[in-house]
């Protein structure tokens, strides 16, 4: 179950603090770490920081865009920011150990911090399926980032050995023939389709996209579909698109009108 | 809850070290920080990584031995050292929350952390009631002072938490005529009138008292006695002390003989 599991850290600042995540994570059985954007990176106060976990930084990748660190990822958990202009599930740290315990064997996931200070935005935000929120005093809630990735490293590991142990349910066997979850990546060419085609239709404002996209990928974010589900949602697309203008804005398209 | 815990760092090498425990500390809604023979404090390496808590580094109490920063508590639990020469009562960090939460309301707890690297010496963990242990991989076990620290002060909160909900079994209320818990200096006073009447009787080896008195302090710190029960103890240890030598070593002392 650890190996499945990818931090993402997003636009560090110090590269102190990518040290102490990478050691804490290795202190707790995690190797996958993935950097957006970081602003010193390789760095000397990183590896010192490290201590015995430099092997986590030689081995972590690079991205440019938080989009391309969690591609290949079904399941993404943001930690959160405080301000957010939607309301996203929020897990706490021990529930998001027993969710990630409870997803498919081969689903593959991604737990994102932001950067110090400030946190995530919210078009990173909405990249998640779901939240997680680690419990602080209301004084002083501003975790350093090394603490908060102790943390729910911690909670990780205790989630894999209550499920080794046999104490969580376990989750279903991956069945050869199911699906296998969408990736972001693939529900990323989904929305890329869908929002022009929701602009064409008067639905969406194209002046001001975004609001109605990021609730749109919550929605799917939070059901992660899998391949067969996503190419249903295709297919509704390009059937309604190809058969004239979908219908009035306020009807959900597909839906059967009642007279 | 969180008011009567005391976190507890002993020989800390670096400084920046004590100042991410404060923060994660303060993080957690934790207040009380004693130091045992720091290297270096105060220091702005300290201050610098306590960012909004240097509040508990002004009044953090810099004591020279352990025992003195924990002589006003009545449970005191070790983070484990790997190597030990007695087998200490081991908690998993969620079950120290839930220990400490059914404490009874009054009794006041250290949490102490050893020096990086070397951790807890025997002579320092026979101080303590029980060990705590944070579980990591095994490959690579060796936490930061700081993560260490968040994770037991996140534990903390959480049962803390739990007990303001009503979800643990409420300890005790204090009954008035209660007998209090007996300090860890009260117990030493009993220690350091037990130790040389034991190697009077022969029982113990005054060249190596060590083991002995270790696992005697460890009994009794497990039973963690009220004022009353220490009375009664020192009583005995009077009266034995007074009407002649106790019995033969092989035999408990007070205990009536079988015949």
């Amino acid at each position: 179950m650890l190996d499945r599991i990818r931090f993402v850290l997003v636009a560090t600042s110090h590269p102190g603090n990518i040290g102490a995540c990478a050691r804490a994570m290795k202190n707790m059985g995690l190797s996958d770490l993935a950097l957006v954007a970081p602003a010193r990176f390789p760095d000397p106060e990183a590896s010192a920081r490290a201590a015995g976990a430099e092997d986590l930084l030689a081995a972590a990748r690079v991205h440019a865009t938080l989009a391309d660190a969690v591609a290949d990822r079904a399941f993404v958990v943001a930690t959160s920011a405080r301000r957010r202009s939607l309301d996203w599930p929020t897990l706490t740290p021990r529930l998001l150990g027993e969710r990630i315990a409870a997803l498919p064997a081969d689903a593959r996931i991604a737990v994102v911090f932001g950067p110090e200070r400030i946190g995530l935005s919210n078009e990173e935000l909405a990249l998640a399926g779901a939240c997680v929120e680690i419990p602080a005093a209301p004084e002083y809630s501003s975790l350093n980032l090394g603490a908060a990735v102790a943390v729910l490293a911690y909670e990780c590991r205790i989630a894999a050995s209550a499920r080794a142990d046999g104490l969580v349910d376990a989750a279903p066997p991956v069945d050869a023939d199911a699906s296998p979850a969408a990736t972001h990546a693939e529900l990323e060419s989904y929305y890329a389709r869908l929002e022009p085609a929701l602009a064409r239709s008067g639905f969406l404002d194209p002046a001001n996209p975004r609001h109605l996209m990021r609730r749109i990928r919550r929605l799917y974010a939070r059901a992660a579909p899998d391949r067969d589900e996503l190419n249903i949602l295709q297919g509704m697309l390009n059937a309604l698109t190809q058969h004239g203008e979908p219908s009035e804005p306020s009807t959900p398209a597909g839906a059967p009108e009642r007279r």
